[in-house]
């Protein structure tokens, strides 16, 4: 089966500006449970590329165009888990009310991240190292901005 | 920013059949963390299609379109987490040792997962109602396939 062909599903799907249906009412637990599952997978797959631009890890050209395209579906996939529902559950989260209380900033905060997601996977593929590594610490910057304002200190 | 061009980073990497570098030794409980969160995220997207194929929630051709997409992304990523450095873990799983002691099984049960999942990115764009949801019945058989024979009956 041609992978490729088939994975331009995503490019269409995504790229048509396709907007999520609103979620069915899952549980506050559930959207908990999903957006951190976002999170740590977005760790899995830019702890790697952090490391190659901090120069502790050897850097691979294929890793960071699989690990690129992994963290643009990724990137999408924490928000709708932030629902009001979820304010004030009792499950154990480092989200901060200010993610309910300043809803415009820490919407700036999300496009911030997947522009700088998208200017990544946009060098990805070209095998420039420099640009690479620069993009990654853009997306790291950027993760960064969420964390300082809108999650616990770890 | 045409974010239709830069997804097709996803095809570009994906596509070519590029392989994931080992990881850096990760400790078994964040490998575990890791494949359980793909789950939890292949129950996110797909939870929706199943009902749409079941006829309890309605039908939206946007829905299953991005939904598959997301899921040709997750359907990759949980089998590098169950490395046989997590076999005896201590975190909470419900991996039976059958994983480890049947690998060529429990690989084949990983790829009739991804080869329905793939059958049902390639269907998701034509707006084929039945087409699809015999595709997301496809991709729910390949679930159970897995789960029948790797995973504690939950």
């Amino acid at each position: 089966m041609n992978k490729r062909l088939l994975l331009a599903g995503l490019a269409f799907a995504l790229g048509a500006g396709v907007a999520q249906t609103a979620l069915a009412q899952a549980k506050p637990e559930t959207l908990v449970k999903q957006r951190q599952a976002a999170m740590t997978l977005q760790g899995k797959y830019f702890g790697p590329m952090a490391g190659m631009a901090q120069g502790k890890v050897p850097y691979n050209a294929d890793t960071v165009a699989m690990n690129a395209a992994f963290l643009d579906a990724l990137s999408r996939m924490p928000w709708d888990g932030f629902a009001e529902s979820t304010k004030d559950t009792t499950v154990k989260t480092a989200a901060l009310p200010a993610i309910w209380s300043e809803p415009a900033k820490f919407k700036e905060a999300q496009e911030n991240f997947q522009n700088a997601v998208q200017a990544l996977v946009k060098v990805s593929r070209g095998g420039d190292e420099a640009a690479q590594k620069a993009a990654i610490g853009g997306v790291g910057k950027t993760c960064g901005g969420c964390h300082q304002n809108f999650r616990e200190k770890q």
